[in-house]
């Protein structure tokens, strides 16, 4: 819809980012700090206790999400594994009131919680408040049918090979739980069961500097991470959102595993290989691990391929007159032979929400933000030749720094873009889309999706990772409103649909979770998703590793 | 041992490469050019027929592998699927004399023969000779116990789908058949069964030039592909050995493909991905395939990710008083932060062997090869700082070519390297090794692994991709002489546990096959054993995809 009439109606509510940030912090208390004081579900309603957590990022729940996941759990009788009873489950704490949803449920024996006690000591909480923390969304526009029984936080290898082993024998579920940063429902409990929450297995077990890699646990964060290598000279090269934990990563992540460790659904841990950077050495199990999304073993140790601080950066911005023609110079630059690091594309809807919540004035057109790196001689060449074809479609105000402060100034409008979304209607909750397809068709479906978010009475902005073809939106509705929310859905469809009509992906790089399932029919026809299926079979007999997420559950073989 | 010796001994018997290569283009006869003879396996003496294909190349068939073979056969019976009775085999043509071993066979159902043709029409043959020819390692050292039934040639992925679906309803084992340029085994059959020979499918299905891929069947070679697609300004980035195909190619394989098509044993097709160059939708089964080495499918169809022929290219050579210098400066040009496209390293004899198979007067030392890529100024910037290193380094006669022709020249030298040791002794076998180990390891490995090596009676030579910790050396023996046999062998075991006890693979790019299968436990475990054997019964479980390769038959769940 045009951005005028918003404007006004939202400026008035625009919260400083600076609020934002400080709840990541907020979310990093450990359990330590709290006491193992031991509830059963409940309708209580623990609004004060969760009135803060609604500050975590200005995302309330959805029923879409919700709805259907409990369409999971009406065809998960079909072929899983164990059939849980049904039952009615009302979830306390914030919107309680809204949570009368049909889950399958299954208490966890009493024998269990024993045997994780004596496992995890202190280290494991019945805690409600904890449960509700661990089984609720966080950003995700998906609704919770359910919490989990117990929370474990294991500290080794070995007391997580414990855990699932008990698990396992008593056919309980398991959710992996890290940043929780996941926007498509992967650390959901549909089934209760246990949360095995990582985030106190975060240490750097060793640096390897001449290899240029690093084994860690998978609790850590990747900004911890980062912070820790610098004064080696390198980073880690992937850039997802703030708070997601290693051990969680997937999508490009495959490209940036020398190994890895996993517990599987028996216990027993599995080293996918050497430290060598190139093996022919039996199955890639490290890439198939990676983005199973918790669904065939918990990862408890993770080998990464670091890369050298560059010698020299430049980024430069310039704006288009059509997002058509953004798109194309996206393009031309990956063809053009030089080795662009970042290529991101803003429309002008976004720039103009950059605008406001960040106080700025740039130009409100279709952007491109690009980012070289090399020797100095070369990131200049890679400028040149870039601005060259900028110049040659159209594109004006081109801007590029060197200069460590500017540079940091200008990737703040490509980081905060998120926040400038949400920040426009706190209120409102924000549907985030993850196509992706060939480079050759970006600008096409692009362009195709302007026009149908164009023609919507919702806010939609669009931030683009163009060098990958990897297109997002973030379509604001009000949660309050069925038909506001109905509309996001449609639109979010539309364009899974014609990403997947143009050989593209549903996923890009946010996962399947649950929010995605009822997509991979399509793109990875049912032959694809029989073997998954199989391999889930064959590794987790008793569907105990995060149920319900990644293999639509109708799938039979 | 001392060249001086080995030199006198040797020159005498050198023969052109001219003359192996010819033989190359001579294995590449189609089926349609015998006739289908059909013969049953009798003790009949073919060395005429057999003769030419001696010079395939100069290597002939030891003992190691073939007793191994057999070892696994015993274990066999222990947990793989279909216990075959055992039988006494006596195996024609070359060398038939020798071929006195005890494999496992069960005489294939004349039902599938009738099947097979139904599918196949005239590509298929029962003809001995076209058997024994699929049946033989090609370039390896390892032993055929046995040969296969039948060839069949599929022309489609439906007639693939056909044929795998009759094999696995009458339990019978299939062999995909490629290049055969693997050296572990690969193609050998054990078990008899039914080979597919691929390379009647070597078509280019689509070629999407600006999204940088190609969609090819698993036939074509990467040399014939590079030719296809040189006039689009493209090309497919790997180098492995002249003749392989797409279908058969592993390692480093994994970073450049985007999906594949694979027929499982159960006859079904599964299309692992969309042609998005990034996606989190689902388990990675390209790279699950990848690198199974037909133990999991049938690659049918590849997508290939391509790159830009480079603007601007530099081919470097240098050499070093010693190999450790030689490997330092490969790890400190692989950490000065710029994008070496290639480092190659070789000792002192194998220079020595190139310039008596070529004529060459090279400077008879540790030499590194580099190739720099990029626009033309990053490409002398790279070679002024890699210059510079490799003086800090006492390196010397450091020579660089722009012009295609010098450059050529030069890395001649490198591709013609095997041919010019195994040149040396056209009567003796070679014996090929591939250890990778972390960067930092190389230079330690290699010292330890030369220090063996010269201690040595056998002639032995170095290569290695020093980029990537990837080492081999070529170890020249007489098959003739039992003792030089087990001393080549006892230097490829040191090799591989030396490269082991430093984190390594005992297989960097020439995949397990049955020659590594007795090194995976130490290197992976029997957990990551275990999980690999779970998936392989999973997708297979009559055991009939390339039985008795890669996972070690003992290893039970």
């Amino acid at each position: 819809m045009a951005f005028s009439n918003w404007f006004s109606r939202l400026r008035s509510s625009y919260k400083p980012n600076k609020f934002i940030q400080n709840s990541f912090i907020h979310s990093k208390h450990t359990p330590q700090s709290r006491s193992l004081e031991n509830t059963v579900i409940i309708n209580s309603n623990n609004s004060n206790k969760q009135s803060w957590r609604s500050f975590l990022l200005p995302i309330v729940l959805a029923v879409s999400g919700g709805s259907f996941a409990f369409h999971l759990q009406k065809n998960a009788s079909l072929c899983d594994a164990p059939n849980h009873q049904e039952r009615v489950g009302r979830i306390g704490g914030k919107d309680s009131t809204k949570y009368v949803v049909k889950g399958t449920y299954k208490p966890v024996p009493s024998e269990l919680i024993r045997e994780l006690k004596a496992i995890c000591q202190d280290n494991m909480t019945l805690d409600y408040d904890e449960r509700y923390f661990h089984g609720k969304p966080q950003y995700s526009f998906h609704k919770a049918v359910n919490i989990p029984d117990v929370v474990v936080f294991p500290r080794s290898e070995d007391e997580v090979s414990k855990i699932v082993r008990s698990c396992n024998r008593h056919k309980v579920p398991i959710v992996p739980y890290g940043g929780a940063t996941s926007i498509e429902g992967h650390t959901l409990s549909p089934n209760g069961g246990v949360c095995i929450d990582m985030t106190l297995m975060k240490h750097v077990k060793a640096l390897h500097v001449e290899d240029m890699d690093v084994v860690v646990e998978p609790g850590i964060g990747w900004m911890e991470l980062n912070e820790y290598l610098a004064p080696y000279g390198l980073f880690f090269p992937l850039d997802p959102g703030p708070g997601a934990t290693i051990g969680g990563m997937y999508g490009t992540m495959r490209d940036n595993v020398i190994n890895l460790k996993a517990v599987l659904a028996d216990g027993e841990v599995v080293k996918t290989g050497s430290r060598a950077r190139k093996s022919a050495a039996g199955y890639d199990l490290t890439r198939l691990m990676i983005g199973s999304e918790g669904t065939l073993g918990v990862i408890t140790e993770v080998t990464l391929r670091l890369q050298k601080i560059p010698q020299h950066s430049i980024v430069a911005m310039c704006n288009f007159p059509t997002i058509k023609d953004a798109a194309d110079v996206a393009i031309a630059a990956m063809l053009s032979g030089i080795q662009v690091s970042r290529v991101e594309l803003l429309d002008e809807v976004q720039v103009k929400a950059v605008n406001i919540a960040n106080g700025k004035d740039l130009p409100e057109f279709p952007t491109l933000m690009f980012e070289f790196i090399g020797t100095e001689a070369y990131t200049r060449e890679q400028t040149l030749i870039v601005q060259k074809i900028v110049s040659e479609h159209s594109g004006s105000d081109f801007v590029f720094a060197e200069d460590a402060e500017t540079k940091k100034e200008l990737w703040k409008i490509r980081k905060e873009a998120l926040y400038a979304c949400l920040a426009m209607a706190p209120n409102f909750e924000a549907m985030t889309t993850d196509v992706c397809v060939p480079l050759s068709q970006l600008a096409g479906l692009i362009s195709k999706s302007k026009e149908e978010l164009d023609a919507s009475s919702l806010l939609c902005m669009v931030i683009a990772h163009a060098g990958d073809g990897n297109f997002h939106t973030v379509i604001l509705f009000d949660p309050a409103d069925e038909e506001q929310r109905k509309e996001a859905e449609r639109l979010n469809n539309f364009m899974v649909h014609a990403a997947l009509s143009m050989d593209g992906t549903c996923t890009g790089e946010h996962g399947v979770g649950t929010g995605k399932v009822k997509y991979l029919e399509k793109e990875l026809g049912v032959e694809n998703l029989r073997a998954m299926k199989k391999i889930k079979a064959a590794l987790d007999p008793n569907n105990i590793m995060n149920p319900g997420k990644l293999i639509p559950p109708h799938i039979c073989f």
